[in-house]
């Protein structure tokens, strides 16, 4: 197939845009692959079409050999099945909700376990009937509060979305374990740098749960992983290996303080430092006593609790929100604080808490036989050498303090640094829940019932095409690997008289014929343009069609190495099919 | 490629859904291709979405053969280039509006007209850059106000739309001619039977038009077409001949009479019939003269508007709002009688009309010379021979009586028969309509602004598999042609013994590997159960691999005529590959 430049419908843009934050935004849009029609909407123009459908193409291919199966599902969604799961709420603002001409209540799904799973309880009935695996690649809807990054971040966006039913839960791990495996498969023939990163659910609800993330410093995803292994994690779903337990015989008694004008860890450890104790404290050595209020699902009233950090370290709200999850929590006002007197501001100590019914949660790293200063329960004191096991008893860890570099992976091997990524897949063992609200059984052997457990599996179709430009684009523009390129081959013609014209016309149609897609640039634009042009839209292999042709050779350029050969015209097909070929 | 009806997601139903009116939607369900999941909604399963997929390549190929270029846009659209045509307010309730978490206004597009014009805006501003077709595959909604039959009136749908950007007149002609053929072949490769019928463009606005239309009793259109030539046409757009004016000076005078209890055609047509007025009287003699009211688009007021009909005919509403459009009309109220006491009901004629600045159109039929009996602006009384040219002269025609069988076809070759159709596509000059909205122009090569010229043409892609299966079916089921058939081949294992059921994979086997699509029926059902399910999903080539195998042979069945033959085992391949090739 040859697509001819001179009719395409494209323009390149010189300049980048005003409001392009990141690369693969910048580059795709002055490349001409796509242009914002919306907030968080974008068209995609011919080429731009051409990958994301090469995307796609790869992404069928590997769903359909793990042996699941394709159907698709409306956009549009009626409110029931998503309020019979709660989600019609739990999503909050970030879904869009309309009503029809008769007032009923609609959504733009933003993913389709409820549908799936009332889809399999139709059709299914039998032990017989499974395990199946369904997917659809389909347009999803998300009420994005900032839509950025060009099509990283948008509101309409293609996803494959897969769900797995299985009688068991080995059957959900081996379904799991496909899933994982096609998307390696999938990423690899991307050509992507990605990790795969133990992770939490967000609203999902559930148990395993891995995200794959594309490297890319402009991702919006923060995970850590180990300076010397392949651990790697949200930072929700990092674990603070417990230190062993001490003794609590050999520690001093525990010893109250007037401490005056200590509010903060840094006035507190001051104070102490200053004070003549015969040793140092530092922030680690001091206990933060965190005030939450959580409010269980479809609860009315708020609980109080307390979580309890090394003063070293903050709580981070996304680890807090992923522990309490689907319950709602949120710090204490000034108004909860008012409301019950025994909790002394900046002095919070365990004891006035448990006598006063409050939940006491503790950082992993607070063990028996540790010893922390931490608030006396009134105002200007604290209690240095206070025990855990002796002193006080916590009601149990909680694992929500700030991860930092440096810290321990939890592997054992290594420490923790930071990176950033952009989540490109997402396999997830559901387990029941849905099945239980849908009541979805299959009669099993025995004639009794048996709950299936479901997977989700997602991968952004159209974001993949975003994160490939990400890592892989150079000061020319837009590199593509060989799986998604627009085209196997961009010829140009490099030069105005007929012969040229007539030989890139002629490499170009045998190129056809030996089943290689030609981008033709065949417009009446200089060598100068055209060349530009060719670096900025990406194609794998330009070959340029000009002077050398008098001498019978034209001239094969690498897009990613910039190495140039020249070949001779005779001999330009076979090498241009040995090329491509070995390239896929 | 192998498709295994042992772990295919497919529960065929033995019974008609209870809602089914139409036969695509009953046997589209009962074959387990698509299921009903909300108002409007369908879901397409594994074999239903092959078919799809088909249908939308045929398309997707045609429109590639004429040069037309796809690209894609967001469904979610916001409200401002809707706004700008008026379209956000003229769609009324067949739009879905939706507000996004900020507030702002978005729909979700039933076409696309505006946004391919922004962006044709966008990217081209040369005389050279133009013509250009750019189309979409992509889904489409409608809030319609009553889904039904199936997959034929839904509210998500799949449709193909392309705009054609011309410069001239000439060259919308050329590409409205170029989607007039390509629609053709489509619709010949869908092996669909169909008429290409004139039509007037609805919500749209513009001039020349035709619809596709698929022939089927269960379709909602109504058509009318010629008994003797190919004519056909839409009611809206079926022009009345105006017979030759005649003279008036061979008239007899014009006469009041009292008609007493006559305020309907038929007690008047009595009456004149008893009153030995010397000759007979029909309804056809009489004038009925229709009192309407007419606001323009962006008026406060109504005008009042008179038309006239021959008393034998109803005004036809649909012909009635097509021949204002896009001002609303609407027939007269009580109040507005009341407000113009020289309206008197059932006696209305032309001059007080007049006289009152009314304007009076009148049938085409009504030319010089002809003689009517109509009202005489009096209660009881009748004007008889009042005579067109002498007595009262027509603001104009309008050709809005009801469409009748037996009425003369428009191009003077016999009468109109009804017929009743399903809208498969429409092709559409726009105009400059939009391009004068969006000041979408082309510098021409004197340097002076060109406004373009848009066409606009819909597939109605999602629509077309069901208005196959209308008319394609019997009573066991489906019957597909070979161009969207969910696969080559159906293979039917018709035995439980090993050599069968090898006989049957081998088959299979060797079928896949020469490059058909097998649908294998390797369940362990009876054979009553898989030959009835055979039938019901409508493969259009059976192979029943059973008994005969022993004897060296196998049974190909034609599921359209019902023929079966035996082929030779070892020869099966080459038989089927070529019956494949044959119908393809």
């Amino acid at each position: 197939m040859i697509t001819r430049m001179s009719s395409l419908f494209l323009r390149t843009l010189r300049e980048d845009p005003a409001d392009a934050e990141v690369p693969s935004h910048r580059l795709l849009v002055r490349a001409g692959y796509v242009r914002r029609v919306a907030p968080g909407g974008f068209s995609w123009l011919p080429l731009g079409l051409r990958v994301l459908r090469n995307v796609e193409r790869v992404v069928r291919e590997e769903m359909d050999a793990i042996g699941a199966q394709e159907i698709q599902f409306p956009a549009l969604l009626p409110r029931e099945p998503y309020e019979a799961t709660g989600r019609w709420t739990e999503y909050g603002d970030n879904i869009f909700r309309l009503k029809d001409r008769k007032g009923a209540d609609f959504l733009l799904g933003p993913t389709h376990e409820e549908l799936f799973a009332l889809t399999v309880k139709g059709e299914y009935s039998s032990y017989k009937d499974f395990p199946v695996v369904l997917y659809q690649i389909q347009t999803k809807y998300r009420d994005e509060a900032r839509p950025r990054a060009g099509i990283l971040r948008v509101r309409e966006f293609l996803m494959k979305d897969s769900y797995s039913f299985d009688l068991s839960d080995e059957g959900l791990a081996a379904s799991y374990q496909l899933h994982r495996d096609a998307y390696i498969k999938i990423f690899d023939r991307l050509d992507l740098k990605y990790v795969i990163v133990s992770a939490l659910s967000g609203a999902m609800g559930g148990s395993a749960s891995e995200e794959f993330l594309a490297e890319a410093e402009t991702g919006e995803d923060t995970f850590v992983r180990s300076t010397e292994s392949d651990y790697a994690a949200n930072v929700e779903a990092v674990t603070t290996p417990a230190p062993p337990a001490q003794s609590v015989e050999d520690k001093p008694e525990s010893q109250v303080h007037h401490t005056p004008d200590t509010p903060t860890i840094e006035t507190l450890v001051d104070f102490l430092n200053g004070a003549g104790l015969g040793r140092t404290f530092t922030a680690a050595d001091t206990l933060k006593n965190v005030l939450i209020k959580v409010r269980q699902p479809s609860a009315q009233t708020w609980d109080l609790l307390a979580v309890a950090v090394p003063g070293d370290r903050e709580v981070d709200a996304k680890r807090l929100e992923a522990a309490f999850y689907p319950a709602d929590v949120a710090l204490l006002e000034e108004a909860d604080f008012t409301a019950n007197p025994f909790l002394v501001k900046g002095y919070i100590g365990p004891k006035a808490l448990q006598d006063n019914g409050v939940k006491y949660l503790v950082d992993p790293r607070v063990v028996t036989g540790t010893a922390w200063v931490t608030g006396a329960d009134k105002v200007d004191h604290h209690v240095v050498d206070l025990v855990c096991g002796r002193d006080f008893t916590p009601d149990g860890t909680i694992d929500v303090a700030e991860v930092r570099e440096g810290d321990p992976s939890p592997d054992g091997k290594g420490t923790l640094v930071a990176a950033r990524g952009i989540e490109i897949g997402h396999i997830f063992q559901l387990g029941r829940k849905f099945a239980d609200v849908f009541g979805l059984d299959a009669l099993g052997q025995d004639g009794k019932p048996i709950r299936i457990t479901m997977g989700s599996y997602g991968v952004g179709v159209s974001r993949l095409v975003a994160s490939i430009v990400e890592q892989s684009y150079d000061k020319h523009g837009i590199v593509w690997p060989r799986s998604v390129a627009p085209a196997d081959v961009h010829v140009v013609i490099a030069g105005k008289d007929d012969t040229v014209r007539a030989g890139g016309e002629d490499l170009a149609a045998a190129l056809s014929d030996a089943g290689l897609t030609v981008l033709l640039d065949d417009r009446t634009a200089t060598p100068g343009v055209k060349f530009a042009d060719a670096e900025l839209l990406g194609v794998p292999t330009i070959v340029v069609v000009g002077r050398g042709l008098a001498n019978g050779v034209v001239e094969v350029k690498d897009r990613v190495s910039g190495e140039r050969v020249e070949v001779a015209v005779d001999d330009a097909v076979r090498h241009l099919t040995e090329l491509v070929s070995a390239g896929r």
